[in-house]
C-alpha cells in the first residue's frame, strides 16, 4: 500500500511543493517546528532511512543540501539543521529545520500551525532560490 | 586553530573511537542523549555540513550508515536517528543516536552521564560489530 509520502510525491495528495527530481521530492512539513521546515524524501518506498543503498542514500544528502541551501537563502536562520527520527510514517525522510538555537530541532515541542497563505508564500520563496 | 574534533581524530585528545578512514573520524559522544550516541566527523575542517563538497557529504553519509548499522547490532533500539545541528563545536558532526522514542533524540534534555567502563564497554562492542 503506497504510504502517505509516496501520494503526497505522486500529487495525490496536496503538498507545498519546495523541489523534486525523478528520485526525490521535498515539501514543506505541515506541522513544522520552524518556518521552512522542510521533509526530503525518496520516491522509492523504504521505511528506513539506512537501509537505502549507498547510491541513493549519497544522492538523497546531495539533494537536501540543495534544498538545505535554498531554505537558507529564504529564511532568516543561523543555519539549516537535519534529523530523522522516522517512527511515524513509514518512508524514509530527512527534516530539514532552520535553526537558530538548539532546541528549534526538538520534536517534543509544540509545533507551529500557520494559516495556508503563508504556508504557500512560504514555499514559493524558498522554491524561486533552489 | 585545529577544533577539539580534529585533535580527537588526531588522537591527540583521547575518545572512545568507533570507526575511522582516511577521510571520517567516529566516537562515542562523551555526553551522550543515549548509550551508543556516537558522533561522525570529516577529519577535514569544515564548520558547516552544507559547506561540505558534494562527494565528501555523500561518502559521509554512506560512513554513517556503516557506523549506525554497527550501532544497531551493539545496543537493543527501533533504529538509529540522525542529527545534525552544528551551532557549538564549529566543525561539522552527524550525531547518530538509537532511538527508542521521538523524545531520545532531543537534545534539550539532560544528558547521560556514563562510567568510564561502560563507555569502553559500549565502545568496543559497536567496534566488534563494524
Amino acid at each position: 500500500m503506497a504510504t502517505i509520502f509516496s501520494k503526497i510525491a505522486a500529487g495525490e495528495i496536496p503538498s507545498y511543493k519546495i523541489a523534486e527530481d525523478d528520485r526525490f521530492y521535498a515539501f514543506l512539513d505541515i506541522n513544522p517546528l520552524a518556518k521552512g521546515h522542510t521533509l526530503v524524501i525518496p520516491r522509492q518506498e523504504t521505511d528506513y532511512l539506512f537501509e537505502l543503498d549507498d547510491q541513493l542514500l549519497a544522492d538523497m544528502m546531495v539533494f537536501s543540501k540543495k534544498v538545505a541551501l535554498a531554505i537558507e537563502k529564504a529564511i532568516p536562520c543561523k543555519r539549516i539543521g537535519v534529523a530523522v527520527l522516522g517512527l511515524e510514517v513509514p518512508h524514509a525522510h530527512i527534516h530539514l529545520v532552520p535553526l537558530n538555537a538548539e532546541s528549534d530541532i526538538s520534536f517534543s515541542k509544540p509545533k507551529l500551525q500557520l494559516p495556508n497563505e503563508e504556508m504557500g508564500a512560504i514555499a514559493e520563496k524558498i522554491r524561486s532560490g533552489f
